[in-house]
């Protein structure tokens, strides 16, 4: 059984700020989130957490092992150094999507995203202990992207592909099990998800195929965070692109990484 | 009729260096990528261009009034500031997805993206004037996201549904007109169009209520720049949220900014 | 007493590198160099511990508290996102100097600095336990700096002044104390001390102003890590410019924050 | 003769922002005043500009050919993604410390730098032609610094050294030239100076030997942009470290670069 702690990052107040007094520049506001997830990134990554970019003012981030204080310092030092603050708020569940409702429904109680007088909530609750078998994340590509898309198509027709085999796969998943799907980039696809078996990823890959007529593989790890589970899955994908199989569970673990 | 720079900006041999000598770490990986987004969307906004994060690894660039010397400058700074280097491909043409196409094609030809002796190409047809009816920008969002999404579901859900009418409005726009349109954050998309009435905005939102029952609203400018129509853009959306309009075109131009 | 654990960081073989093939250019040099500050800062600081530019080929940390893994960590992640890598070394003593020497002798016995086949070292020992007395942390800043210097002099002319005042007060330091002093920006410099009374810092004010004609002020902490100490420093500096006063020791903790 | 453009970059009303409501946490304003000169120099170094870090609250810039309406998109952009603004003055003279004196003196009459209702200021004069006379920089730094100092001392007493070689030089080509002097990083000090001969440059090399023992060598280049004479330096200093001489005079042009 699963065990996930999920962090939402909502940038307080964020929509009417990019118009105000006019709209912003666009290439200044995308400048700004970029950073600012690249800053999350960074922090929540060197404490083995991932976190997503998902909509940019609103980001998900899966937090197993980090604790209250690292949150609040990690609010602070946004207020220090953007133009906007943040509000973070985090739950445990055993299913990914159950652990987002609960963290965003303390920030939806404490306020509107856009009530300017909403600012810097930190509202949670923090696992007290990790265990291996907490988080189970699985890792997808799109076999031979370079020579079927990339290396043929124009680019926004390759990402026509992507993007169409992201939202069937995110999807699928979603209401299928309850796991939160990420685009994080090229061809890669992160699922955070609960306790699922190797055959629940034979059919999605199955759905999607049948759905975008897209061919996906995955590897799939466990961990106590999510980096480790992330990183037993890439080495599972490598595992896949070298024998040519779909879908490659539990691998190797990231032992001194 | 418009006149659209685009330019593919695409990583040398990204996809093998992400994974040797083994997996690197996710979030490392996406701090990159984020940063090297933020630092072409400096580069390129400072001098009227757009450029959209796409796949990460592959970025498309509206460049209209960006010559050859700052494309190769810009090549060379990255070059010395990261470790990847980047390949640009830049055309001409009506239609933004024809002039990806051939700027595309001109990496395509010199080798494959995985190509490992194929790096830092820069090759292209630069626009030598520019015409303040060049580019047609139009930027949708929403209705009352936060009100209907944000504030009431979590924000998976919320996100589920923003990238279902991302990917509805992205294809309808891409196969009716040959525009090229990106998600960028919040409830926003920017599509680069051809010269396009107002009905065919009426048609695309439309077309996206009756596939993925969600409401869209849009501002459409013009402009000498991807800055300049897509900040007339901004501001007819504005009129939009103001007076309860469906489609504004040719908002105020951007003088003075 | 003090214990103080101090890490050197060093760009391998970096002055090569900033001229091969052919010098490149300067802004991107000092972009490169301060990102890479702003990194490590990011990293170390929400770890509690402090890092000064110094020469930014060579940074100085106040690591008490931060492990040997997080260091591996911090090395790996520079390797990840820079076009450089970085050696690291760490040790322990009660003066921050003699702690400096040996961390600094770790990486000259493994090769020289310009040394090509010297990369990544990673050699230190860390402390295990931590404690409040650890370090002494001295906040300094000039008297009245904006009305004498900022609002009155070019701006050159006031940094001719401050650079003075520092120079003379890191010497005095060193060769007095065994303190290592670094300037922070505007007019503030952080020295990290052994166990020094409240004479010393008198002392050390009389100098530079009897060496170089400025006036300083200073808020001296103590703490289990740099952070601590030298919030509690600056609470202590906040003080002096409330009360008048040349030398406040030991201000309140850092508790809460 | 040359003709010396300066703009001074200076953050509003910076000291009180960051003790208020209480201090802020020192590594949070450093990664702030690092990524803020980061992004200063890569906007202004693409227009083939020069900054330097200063005092990091007040930044010099050499900004030949960079004309008011990117001096206004540049504060622009600073005050939509930092939490400070700054302002900017800008002046021409023939020595660049009279260009300075100058642009300063146009934001110290638009009030003190701590006044919090003197926000982004934007004053000044600029060239509306550009010369390849028109700017002389030199480019020093410490003979065998590697072999002398990094691989014998420690960290701190090498830049104790470097940092009085520093004092020594900046001082004496501000008062015997109205040259301004920065230290970029390891051994590396640029001087953008007036129309000197290579005699100045003896003198000064000897005065800086005689006055606290350090050994330098400098190249000197001319041109249009701080970038131009700067590359022409940094080729030339090459020739120094090539042929073991102390001072090389107009390197080759930075053609092509």
């Amino acid at each position: 059984m699963t065990t996930t702690q999920v962090t939402l990052l909502q940038i307080d107040n964020y929509g009417p700020w990019t118009t105000t007094p006019e709209p912003r520049r666009e290439m200044d506001l995308q400048t700004l989130q970029s950073r600012l997830y690249a800053d999350v990134a960074q922090f929540l990554g060197h404490r083995d957490a991932y976190v997503f970019s998902t909509r940019f003012d609103n980001m998900v981030a899966v937090t197993n092992g980090v604790d209250g204080a690292a949150h609040e310092s990690l609010q602070r030092s946004v207020g220090n150094r953007y133009p906007v603050s943040v509000s973070l708020g985090t739950a445990v569940a055993e299913r990914p999507v159950d652990a987002l409702e609960s963290a965003n429904g303390r920030l939806q109680t404490a306020g509107s995203a856009q009530d300017e007088s909403r600012t810097e909530v930190l509202a949670g609750e923090y696992l007290s202990e990790t265990d291996p078998a907490d988080l189970q994340v699985a890792h997808f590509d799109v076999v031979d992207t370079t020579g079927k898309y990339t290396d043929r198509l124009n680019e926004f027709d390759t990402f026509v592909n992507i993007e169409r085999a992201y939202g069937s796969l995110m999807r699928h998943l979603r209401e299928a099990h309850g796991s939160l799907s990420f685009f994080v980039g090229g061809d890669n696809i992160v699922a955070v998800c609960p306790d699922l078996p190797e055959r629940a990823f034979d059919e999605a890959i199955a759905h999607v195929d049948g759905d975008v007529d897209v061919e996906l593989q995955v590897g799939v790890g466990r961990g106590a965070s999510a980096h480790e589970a992330g990183f037993a899955a890439k080495h599972a994908l490598e595992d896949c692109r070298r024998d040519g199989t779909s879908v490659e569970l539990f691998g190797a673990p990231a032992a001194g990484d």
